[in-house]
């Protein structure tokens, strides 16, 4: 929230490369983890790990025009949602998240107000979880704005959560609704008004996402869990990715995939299917679970009553490796996996 | 080497995000590394730090334009380099890389051999040093090629080196030589012919330059050095950051500086002065290293005798926090502590 001052330097090109690496440096907390052997601002960050538990790296490369658009996401925004995207990450896992590295490329023409406001929000949401960066690298860029976190976390190595171990039978449950991020960002790109509670609801549910880490650990310390998974490129998405290295099929229920009443409201309001936003829009950042069917009512209250999250069953798990979605009139349709592709062009999710 | 199937899909935008990343994973080594508890494919790789040890955790975006010109690298030697400039860093501390993320951002035209090739060139450069690709992510992107590698490796706690311990009458060593990378550049971008053997060499180390990591492990091992950083900035840039951080100045003497016959022969051919290039140019990735003075000799006969690795003194650690150059005849200049900046444009070092 801070204004940049108005002298001199303005943007990233004034200040130059090792003048903004030492602008970043300021802006990191410091003391603040014992963990720490060397911080940001040597060849390399150096730190402790907790004895006995396995590490969990992950990274996540965000494009502009892609992942994100400068036109209506703030620098702070756009920081929090990038580390968020990453603790998701960490989060399916059942992991906790330890120290991040954060890469930039950045056009020459980048305010050094917005490369400060963008470490305000990654440092605001690395903060929630007790995380920190520890280091990084900023280079120019051509024209895109580029953003590519590398998150380290650990977790207990008898509870490491992978995708590959849902079973026939399991029951198939989500942390949360689903659908919202997509409808936040169509509501964005028509410049719907943010200031309207519904609207609002759903562009924070894009902009800022909330990494389901505390969920994720506490999924994990009920060991109840086979399989899980983080919803970035939508349910059937996902589900795609768990299945195939499951090696298993699943069956959902279309009336029970949870989809909260602002998702409604604005995919009316935006002629929006919400049922195809909650199954292929992606970036909604819940966390997919299986468990055993008869674990299921268990796992579902105890994760509500650490977190207060609702946890909800939608369907289970079958042998034969199809996708199918059981629909209110009592009809099958096939479920395809597809999810958001980077590759595609916005707009074409 | 091999050559891309003449039948679909030939570029990144025919296979798609998933599919990239799919074809990404069945190309790197398996099954070799017992400390991987979840390898590359899950939502985040997971594995076993060595009891004990320190884990160090670098990153280095190099963007197209800036850092590399597709023009003149090949794919397999761009992923050398990309892998050797994360290498160097965990070098500079002592330590033993383990485990490497790689972010790219690909332009939808980029052959999928491209790639392939890449990945040939990182394995290549991690394998050489026993580490290896545990995790990564692609997306398109609208114009430039961009490689973000996270480097991961560990260290014992007493031997973690850094910047910021040079004492006044230390030795200031360096092993190899210097500014070879930026001949080598400047020939490459003159379009001079590769087989010659004096190009062929300069250019070699510029493409394709070699990570000191054996020769840092020996430096921390002997527990004689007080500082130690790579030269990736320039001789005069690195040594800036050492003096800042540890709070002192350096005497350089230019006629000690290691240069080889190949980049003092090439340099000649075009017209530049090979002293420049080693102060000022760059990319060399050699290691700088303080330590006391009556050791110095110690120092570079043991990493002499490890790994065949030249190591040579060049100056000397003073209080005053000024950096001079003593010349052949003499005289004194000020030495400017500059060095490469990514925001500047190419060719302008």
């Amino acid at each position: 929230m801070a204004k940049a001052s108005t002298t001199a330097p303005k943007t990233v090109a004034d200040l130059g490369e090792f003048g903004l690496i030492e602008r970043i440096r300021t802006r990191l907390p410091v003391g603040l983890d014992s963990r720490i052997v060397v911080p940001i601002g040597d060849d390399v960050a150096a730190f402790k790990p907790t004895p006995g538990k396995v590490q969990l790296a992950t990274c996540d490369i965000q494009v502009e025009g892609r992942h994100f658009d400068l036109s209506y996401i703030s620098a702070q925004e756009l920081g929090r949602r990038s580390a968020a995207i990453n603790l998701s990450d960490i989060a399916a896992m059942g992991g906790h998240p330890t120290f991040a590295l954060v890469s930039l490329a950045l056009p020459e023409t980048t305010p050094l107000d917005w490369v400060d406001q963008l470490y305000v929000g990654i440092n605001e949401e690395l903060g929630r979880f007790e995380a920190a960066v520890v280091g990084g690298n900023v280079s120019g860029s051509d024209r895109e704005t580029i953003i590519d976190i590398t998150m380290l976390g650990e977790v207990e190595e008898g509870q490491v959560l992978t995708r590959g171990h849902a079973r026939p039978g399991d029951a198939v449950l989500v942390t949360g609704t689903l659908g919202a991020s997509l409808i936040g960002r169509l509501a964005l790109e028509q410049g719907l008004d943010r200031d309207d509670d519904a609207i609002g609801r759903v562009v924070h549910r894009h902009a800022t996402p909330t990494p389901r880490v505390h969920e994720g650990q506490a999924i994990a310390e009920t060991r109840l869990a086979t399989a899980m998974i983080d919803v970035s490129d939508g349910l059937a998405g996902d589900l795609g990715h768990l299945c195939e290295q499951s090696g298993v099929g699943v069956e959902l229920v279309a009336a029970q995939i949870p989809i909260d009443d602002a998702t409604l409201k604005i995919a009316a309001l935006l002629g929006e299917d919400p049922l195809e936003a909650a199954l292929h829009g992606g970036e909604d950042y819940e966390l997919l679970i299986t468990c055993p069917q008869a674990q299921s009512a268990a796992l579902a209250r105890t994760v509500g009553e650490r977190t207060g999250t609702a946890v909800t069953e939608i369907g289970r798990v079958v042998a034969e490796p199809d996708m199918t979605l059981l629909l209110t009139d009592g009809s099958r349709r096939s479920l395809e996996p597809r999810g958001w592709d980077h590759f595609s062009r916005p707009g074409k999710p």
